[in-house]
């Protein structure tokens, strides 16, 4: 496995790779690596002849009251989680290589940005955009993987490949939990020990709300009990709940075929997410 | 020289090229080709193992009130023009097929693009920055070719290029002109012939500019005499004429290399550009 810090470099590997018709899987990540990242380096891992894992805590995806100064880091733990799955290329540029100079050309991520984490987040899937756009084309990635548990990036991603016809293919892999549901997050960190007992109240009141709605069919009876659910079992505020169409999140109708149940919630003064991705006939991983 | 419709039998035609480790050229028109387009093209050909020249009227990049239902367009033409500069393939997509679905996501193209034409064509460059993002996509040129007619294109293109990392490289080639003076573009068909006699005298103006600025330095006389040759010689209305710096286009500073003389005048309805790129020592074509 190799480490590289310029894009210089990367472009090197990736201009070499693409001469011998390789294939190349990318892996775009903040770092801080759980379980959830290391199941998309296994897969990409799989499908790919060369596995380039980028770790950048992207500024342009953080508001100014957000946690990008406290975002976890650490390279060194990074590598040595990263190696044995098979990653080949670890990318962890400076914020200034990725950032030298700017132009000022944004990107803006359209209706699907505005609800769920973009409401609270303004600005955030803007700057996911315009650093994904980056790695694609830094990377030139036969496939490019991303964790459900980022339900609305991932939506989003696609609709961005769709769109301007980035010449590669999103690969989504399930959100990767821990034994008690508590969804893997590089912020879990930030939990005391407390909050972090408190936590899986927030899938359990997701599964419970999946579990009404698919009985009901009822929207609002659903939300109302995942609400209270979590905001009983925790000393946490909710940001938001919803369930949506997925993955065009909308309003869901007569004919959805593919519900996003999503939750963001402050736990202490960390902010947790987790959703559940399913269909009438039960969960589903991928749409 | 094959014909292309789809996005389909682009993208396995640029697969094909790939596999081969052919370089590919990409050369972004609106189509009614002219010798300017045809100049770009040869140089692609001399250049790349593919050439592929694109044919589209972005509507994305019209306003409401412009010329894009009566844009010249003849395909048939274009096509005779383009074989014997070696053309290999022409990409003519229908508007559908470039924008099948609209998830919403845009690109604003910053600083660069709100004087000079983009001030009187709000959003114009938003629409060209994502047509050829789209087109960059879609055909995985090694290079692509622009006319330096639209200076202020190529300068917010190689900005998208730079900022965005965009795996290519932007070749941009001299304005073609008549034996007159009178820059070549598609849009010259819309004019009178009595419009047609006025014309060259933009270009004549912007030498006068060009000439007065390199011996006095004095950017406001400069201009007042272009004005003045202009308006006297034309029955035309000034748009804007600025001398900037290029390729950043600032205001000019002592320190400034490459100078950008640039001028839009409507001539009866038809609204022309031109523009000289020059440094102290004289005129250039690439920055």
């Amino acid at each position: 496995m190799k480490i590289v810090n310029t894009i210089a470099q990367l472009k090197t590997i990736v201009q070499n790779a693409k001469k011998e018709a390789k294939t190349i899987g990318l892996v775009p990540t903040m770092g801080y690596l759980h379980e959830g990242h290391l199941s998309l380096a296994g897969r990409a891992r799989e499908e790919n002849d060369l596995v380039i894992m980028s770790i950048f805590v992207n500024p342009k995806q953080f508001g100014p009251n957000e946690d990008f100064a406290s975002y976890p880091r650490n390279l060194e733990r990074d590598t040595r989680l990263a190696e044995p799955v098979g990653v080949d290329i670890i990318f962890a540029p400076s914020v200034e290589e990725m950032y030298p100079e700017d132009g000022g050309i944004t990107i803006r991520a359209g209706r699907q940005s505005e609800i769920l984490c973009g409401a609270s987040r303004p600005g955030h899937f803007d700057g996911v955009l315009q650093v994904v756009a980056k790695l694609f084309n830094l990377s030139e990635p036969t496939r490019a993987y991303f964790g459900q548990k980022d339900a609305q990036q991932v939506a989003i991603i696609q609709t961005l490949v769709r769109d301007y016809n980035f010449p590669l293919e999103i690969r989504t892999l399930p959100i990767v939990r821990e034994v008690d549901g508590l969804a893997k997050s590089s912020r879990n960190v930030y939990l005391t020990e407390q909050e972090r007992a408190m936590a899986p109240s927030i899938y359990e009141g997701l599964i419970e709300a999946k579990e009404e709605f698919l009985l009901n069919k009822n929207v609002r009876a659903a939300i109302e009990l995942a609400t209270k659910h979590i905001t009983n079992k925790t000393s946490g505020k909710m940001d938001y709940i919803e369930l949506l169409s997925y993955p065009d999140l909308k309003e869901i109708t007569e004919t959805t075929e593919h519900f996003l149940l999503a939750t963001a919630v402050y736990i202490g003064k960390t902010r947790l997410i987790d959703n559940i991705i399913f269909s009438l006939k039960g969960e589903t991983a991928n749409v």
